[in-house]
């Protein structure tokens, strides 16, 4: 059985354990600590030289870190991805977009307020202005893009959504008021009814 | 013919500009000045909320930002997508890896020490050693991987290879010095000796 290298609280392991078990693919969850720098320690930078978490391992000592290649990886051939070429590029755009203009703020705020140590919190909290800034502008941009449209690329449930899912629904860990984008609202609560829905606390 | 709204210099519109050239698909370039704020007015953010370049523009008006989802788009079913569904899950995690955790050093070193007026980089310059050591960070996981290797994703060069490369064979301009990344180097070679390489300053 393939292995998820993770950590519970992290929106981008969550998506990857929603989407396999949302198609009923098994993981065995190995977790890591969130301040004991162990995906630093050699041992784990032999299969992830980046250092980070998701990390899958397949039963042959393959590895595969990136949540968003993760998901794609598991996904392809799937309903979870689009078969029609523009909502497949669509799918890539929403994805990129997140680990580019989103991630780095939303996720990040909520780390510095919910998760961080007194001493990691007072080297960073400097940066929340910027960080509270740039993740409104990110959730504005989904805002705009759901007044008229269900999903996020094409037209039904995929990937894009949750990679987008992973950290949106938890932004108010974060500072953001959820409130203020209706339409973003709205659409967390029809990805909370598709089939199979887990929460980011469930565990196998 | 599509339309790429894009800044010459940025090495997210020339990764695009590079896999059309070697693709054959011709593209019209619209070009957009680097300290304007053209892409942040009404007529270009209703093209693209998010405000960036690049963005392709389809003869039908549908639009595609984030270079990543574009180069998926338009290599798409050729040779410079691999087939085989592990070196693809590799294309899209140095993808991802290059948006995430190599672009927002590389990229946005060179831009303030190459491209900013003076007023930008005195607001920036206390980043720099953050964007230093972040981007050395990411050019020693390539060379990690390359070590053994001589494309990133399967055995033969894809638009994994375009998306590093646009950042990466500019990175002097950041203060990089790539001969500590000898691997690096030799693959930067390879890379501008494929057929129909073009360098960033080529202009159709």
């Amino acid at each position: 059985m393939p292995v998820l290298h993770q950590m519970q609280m992290s929106g981008n392991c969550y998506k990857v354990r929603l989407a396999a078990h949302q198609l009923g693919i098994p993981l065995t969850l190995q977790e890591y600590g969130l301040h004991t720098g162990e995906t630093r320690r050699p041992e784990y930078l032999a299969k992830n030289p980046n250092g980070r978490v998701p990390l899958l391992e397949l039963d042959d000592g393959r590895c595969l870190p990136e949540s968003g290649a993760i998901l794609f990886y598991l996904t392809e051939g799937t309903h979870l991805q689009p078969a029609d070429k523009w909502a497949r590029a669509e799918m890539m755009q929403w994805m990129f977009f997140e680990q580019y203009s989103h991630e780095p703020y939303i996720a990040v705020a909520r780390f510095v307020r919910s998760y961080m140590n007194d001493a990691q919190r007072a080297a960073r909290g400097a940066d929340m202005e910027k960080l509270m800034t740039n993740g409104k502008a990110a959730l504005s941009v989904m805002e705009k893009h759901l007044a008229d449209r269900d999903w996020f690329a094409g037209d039904r449930y995929s990937i894009a959504d949750i990679a987008l899912y992973g950290y949106t629904h938890a932004a108010e860990e974060g500072g953001f008021e959820l409130a203020n984008y209706p339409a973003v609202s709205r659409w967390l609560q029809r990805v909370s009814r598709e089939p199979r829905y887990i929460p980011l606390s469930h565990r196998p």
